[in-house]
C-alpha cells in the first residue's frame, strides 16, 4: 500500500493510497478520511460508492462530508468505481455506461470482464481487509452509502450482506438495474443473458426476501434528469412496501443529480449513520 | 448574459453564466450562488477571487460554502482568474503562474497583456455593476476573499477601495508579491519594470498608508509549500503591526494549501463577513 497523497482537512486526515488489488487482478486507488479522533482509538467506518465516471476523489472534493465526519468521529472510505489500467477491458466505443468507471459493483462473469471486474468482491472483502488491518477502524461497525450507480452499488450490497452493516444510505441510486436501460447494458454485458443472475444485483428484487431489514435511507431528487428513465425511485418504494421494509426514501424538490444535491443532505445521511453506528 | 448551468444546493440556487466583458475584451465566465434569501429581497454579496489555474468553479465545487452563505443569508460570487479566448495572449512557454488562469487582479500596462488583461478593472467595476443590475444583491454590501493569488487580489483591492467593502479576508494570500518569484514575474510581464506600478499592488506595501482599515481575516497554513518562497505571511504581519493595522492573521497547524484547508475554515471567514455586512 502506497500513500499517494494526504491533506489535513477539518482536524483529521484526507489520504489517497494506491495498492495492487488481488480481486481486481490490477492497482487501485482509494481514498479514506480519517476522523480527528481516529489518533485516539479505533473509529466506525462509513464505505461510499461513488457514481458513473467517477473515481475515488469525487465524493473527497465535492461532498463536503468531511465536517460533518470529523465531527461524528467516523471514517469514510472511498473506493475507485472499476478496475483500472491498460490491460482493463473498456466499452468497445468507450461509453460512460459500461466497462471503466462503471463497474457496477458486481462480479462479472463474461470474458473479457471476468478478468477484472469483480468489484463486489473487493468492496465486501478485500478492501474492509485492508482497511482493517491497516487504519484505526472498528471491524464491528460499518455503514455503506453511495450516488447513482453506487447508490445500487451500496444497496445491492448491504441487503446482500446485511451482517456486514450497521446500516445504508444512497443519494439518486438505480434501484432496479434490472428494468432500467444503464443496468440492462451493464448486467448483460458483465453477466450475459441469465436474467437469474441479474436478480442477485437487483435492489428492487433483494428487498422482498431480505432476512434481516437493515436500516435504508435513500435521497432523491425531483429534478433529477435521471429519475424517469433510470432511477425509477417508485419501484423501491413500492417493493418496500410490499415486503413491509420501513425504509426512509425522500423525494427533495428541485434538487438534480449533481454533487450540490449531495453536498445540500450528506449531513443527513452522516447523522443517520451516525444513530447506528454508535448505538 | 446566457445561464450555462443552475444547480439547486442547500436551498438556494448556483447558477453559471457568461458575459462578454467590456473591460477584459473577450467572453467571461462567472459563478453566483444565491442563498434562499435572495429570494424574498436583496442579499448582502461576498466577491471570492481564486488562486493560480482556477476558474470560477473550483470554489464551487469544493469549498463546502454554500451551506454557510445559504444559513447566513449571503450570496457569493466567484469571477475566472484571467481572461480567456483563443485571441487571449499566454505565458510563452505556457506555465502555470502566468497569462491564463494568472491574472494576478492587475491592469496590464504592457502589450500583448494590456489588450485583454485588465483584471482589477473587471473585478472591482465591470462584474459588480453586472451583478448588481442582474442579481437581488444590496450593492451597498459587499464584501471580498479570495485564495492565494486570489488572497492577494482581494487584499489588495480592498485597501485600494475600502468604500466599496464591508470587511475583507483572504487564505494563503500572496501578501507582497514584489518580493515573490509569482509576483516578480506576474507584475514584471503585466506592468513592466517600473517597480513604482508594482507597488499599487503590493498590499504589505497598500497596508503602509491604508487610509481605511477594514476589517482583514487571513488564515495560512502552516504546512504550506508555497509559505516560505511565496507567501511569505511574516511580513503581513510587520507591516500590520507597523501600521498600527489590527488584522487577525491566523496560522494554521498541519494545513496545507489546498482546498481542504479552504473547506476546513471558510465557515470561519463567511461568519467574519457576516458581522460586518449585517451590521
Amino acid at each position: 500500500m502506497e500513500l499517494v497523497a494526504s491533506n489535513k482537512c477539518f482536524g483529521g486526515e484526507q489520504k489517497q493510497y494506491s495498492h495492487t488489488s488481488s480481486s481486481l487482478n490490477c492497482d487501485m486507488r482509494f481514498s479514506i478520511f480519517l476522523p480527528p479522533q481516529a489518533e485516539e482509538g479505533k473509529v466506525p467506518v462509513l464505505y461510499w460508492l461513488s457514481g458513473l465516471t467517477c473515481t475515488d476523489e469525487n465524493f473527497v472534493q465535492k461532498a463536503g462530508a468531511q465536517r460533518y465526519a470529523a465531527e461524528a468521529g467516523i471514517a469514510i472510505v472511498c473506493p475507485d468505481t472499476s478496475p483500472r489500467g491498460e490491460d482493463v477491458a473498456d466499452d468497445a466505443e468507450g461509453a460512460y455506461d459500461f466497462g471503466l468507471g462503471a463497474g457496477f459493483y458486481v462480479n462479472a462473469t463474461q470474458a473479457p470482464w471476468n478478468k477484472h471486474y469483480h468489484m463486489y468482491d473487493y468492496i465486501t472483502q478485500e478492501l474492509p481487509a485492508l482497511i482493517n488491518a491497516e487504519f484505526p477502524v472498528d471491524v464491528e461497525r460499518q455503514s455503506i452509502s453511495g450516488h447513482s450507480m453506487g447508490g445500487h452499488g451500496a444497496l445491492t450490497i448491504a441487503l446482500k450482506n446485511p451482517q456486514q452493516y450497521k446500516s445504508v444510505s444512497a443519494f439518486a441510486p438505480i434501484v432496479s438495474p434490472i428494468n432500467c436501460p444503464w443496468g440492462q447494458k451493464a448486467l448483460g454485458g458483465y453477466l450475459g443473458n441469465n436474467e437469474n443472475a441479474w436478480f442477485e444485483y437487483d435492489t428492487c428484487e433483494l428487498v422482498k426476501n431480505a432476512p434481516v431489514k437493515l436500516p435504508m435511507l435513500v435521497d432523491q431528487g425531483d429534478a433529477d434528469q435521471f429519475l424517469e428513465e433510470q432511477l425509477q425511485t417508485q419501484r423501491l418504494v413500492d417493493a418496500c412496501d410490499q415486503a413491509g421494509y420501513s425504509a426512509e426514501i425522500n423525494m427533495r424538490e428541485g434538487y438534480d443529480h449533481s454533487y450540490f444535491f449531495i453536498a445540500s443532505y450528506i449531513e443527513s445521511h452522516i447523522e443517520f449513520h451516525r444513530k447506528f453506528l454508535f448505538s
